[in-house]
């Protein structure tokens, strides 16, 4: 690579960031050289880590003449502010998901995408899983027919992961459909090779100490005639990594009798506040730092979500963390994906190919406003009982 | 059990009598006493195997006064005439899945036997199976709240098998959703303790030679609730029985490397007569015998039908072959079932409780008739793209 890195300006140093930031220290063409967070320990751990600048306000940030793009990770609720920040600043933009929480505000930040010029990239999301990507070259390759039906389960302890109290609030984001459908929808979206024509789905509260939802299901067709099943369930019961040899969702080995961890964890703490500190201490600038990213054992596989499968005409593929098992009419085979040596090294190879050569970018605004689409679709669906039209 | 074994006539010895002759065999509540069928083979087989009397006629059998009860394993056709036929002499039936193809024969059935005061029964289906079952009574224990998603899918060969040419209309009853949808229906109907309030569909022709549904995508919602999520793919890709320890659905153990089998045996053969042919092959009289299946290595699990995954509110069960995996808010254990001395005995247990000790069977005429419904919404789903409510 004799390009110069990729300069980045990151707002919000909070959990999206640290789950990035493996990649970050990690992928030769991008380099970290300016932040914004309210947290103070975070920005003066940036810049003992990044030797970069820490701005004030987003703004000072997107001014910043030495960054080239913003990796914008500050809550959902204010993405839609930010985003146009960033463009009128004439700075690309990698938004997290969920991109926004309304339609509108997608459109008004891919407008001011377009209007400024910039690259309007929404992720990570699962989608962007090398074996992922891997499953749909081989649809594309046409060995198996068109694709057909795609099934998508889940199942962790999210609901029971340190959370802000926000984060357990549907309307300001919270809630596995704001928070994880993005990644499912996506996947199935990207396998199916078709835009989503209708949801049926079925949302759970079944916590009312979290009163948000932790599971759904749902139905989806599509334009090309596919349909997919998904399904999320976050209360920690089940855990589909089971399925997956215990490679988690990070692509990290698992222990098979962590079961209920997560449930032990929270019950230490009493109170909300006492929650929120408790997902600080294992945010970036406390326990966690360039250094122990560096640190971290490398991923031993590729980042996934869940078991997949998909069934084309004459074929069957299932991505896994460390490849993808294709049975076809005679044969089954494995084609191996070799453990990444930058983990969601796919991000940045994206948004470098589109900030660098101009490639259009998979995941852009417009990619990220269908997701949206589909998510308030499935909580429309369960509110109303009835299938969503899209 | 001092009381004598039940009585039975049965209607057709093909494939649906060979996959019970091993109960019929080893269950001691039980005895065949008569039989009627087309193919002389399978009669002369029957009279050596049992000792009782082939009859020429469907009515001849029902009046056998020796005979208590018709197990009725006619084409799917016949189940309507024969039930009325069997109900008229004062027998009870065990009808095979599907009871029927519309659902005026269901009524009709239901109607015969009620007039007659017989009780009228549907299966074998794998809504018997001792860990969907037990499953259930782990549910209405209460222990886990309420039963809110479940996800049930099975990929197999079963369109790859050899067929009569019949078997591949739907119109005649062929395909998944009418022979093997009622297994996946009323598995989740049992899990869910309830009934069905609507189908989204999607089904799959992928195969212009064998052109009827090889494969289905469903989206159930219950009066109570709950959804199911149930896909069905019996296009010999992907195998299921891979997340079962390789044992297949009758409890066996199977070859995981025996991957493209069906298709290859059936290439075998050039056209439907031959393939008709093979299939008699397999059938009563000829290879399979009273003496083959009390032979038959006796399964090691009991009967199943896939990945099936219940979500509770306070936990998860997952049926398997040998037990029940259980995955409460904080331990998961093993509910071990050791395997069957009778395979399929759930059948005939229900079945002699309802004619000797009058206790109603879950799996009653009204209760088939539930589920021809679901699978005739799931057929009218698909063709018309649109939520069907029942």
């Amino acid at each position: 690579m004799t390009e110069q890195p990729l300069r980045l300006g990151v707002v919000g140093l909070g959990r999206a960031f640290t789950l990035m930031l493996p990649t970050f220290v990690r992928h030769p063409a991008v380099r970290l050289v300016a932040c914004a967070d309210p947290r103070a320990v975070a920005r003066d751990c940036f810049v003992h880590d990044f030797g970069g600048r820490a701005h004030d306000t987003v703004q000072a940030l997107c001014d910043d003449p030495e960054v080239e793009a913003i990796y914008l990770a500050s809550p959902h609720q204010f993405h839609v502010d930010h985003v146009q920040i960033a463009a009128r600043a004439g700075k690309h933009v990698l938004v997290e998901k969920p991109m926004a929480l309304r339609l509108e505000d997608c459109r008004a930040m891919i407008a001011s995408a377009d209007a400024a010029g910039v690259h309007l990239m929404v992720g990570h999301s699962h989608s962007f899983d090398q074996p992922y990507l891997t499953t749909r070259a081989l649809i594309e390759s046409g060995e198996f027919g068109a694709v057909r039906m795609i099934s998508a389960l889940n199942c962790t302890d999210y609901l029971y992961r340190p959370r802000r109290p926000e984060e357990l609030v549907t309307a300001e984001g919270g809630g596995a459909v704001f928070s994880q459908a993005p990644h499912q929808v996506e996947l199935v979206r990207l396998l199916a090779g078709s835009e989503v024509r209708s949801v049926r789905a079925v949302t759970g509260i079944w916590d009312s100490e979290r009163p948000t939802e932790g599971a759904y299901t749902a139905f989806l067709t599509f334009a090309n005639g596919a349909a997919a099943s998904l399904t999320y369930n976050g209360y920690g019961h089940f855990d589909t990594d089971a399925l997956s040899s215990w490679i988690g969702e990070m692509g990290q080995v698992r222990d098979p009798d962590g079961h209920g961890s997560a449930r032990r964890v929270l019950r230490t703490v009493k109170m909300a506040a006492e929650e929120a500190a408790l997902k600080d201490k294992r945010a970036y600038g406390t326990t966690v730092t360039a250094a122990t990213a560096r640190a971290q054992t490398p991923p031993v596989a590729y980042n996934h979500f869940g078991f997949v499968l998909v069934a084309c005409e004459r074929g069957a593929l299932r991505p896994m963390p460390n490849g993808v098992e294709i049975y076809g009419d005679d044969e089954k085979r494995f084609e191996p994906l070799p453990a990444p040596d930058v983990p969601r090294r796919e991000v940045i190879d994206e948004l470098v190919a589109a900030v660098r050569d101009g490639r259009p970018p998979l995941h852009s605004g417009r990619w990220g406003m269908a997701t949206v689409e589909v998510c308030l679709a499935l909580l429309r669906s369960a509110a109303e009982e009835r299938e969503v039209r899209i």
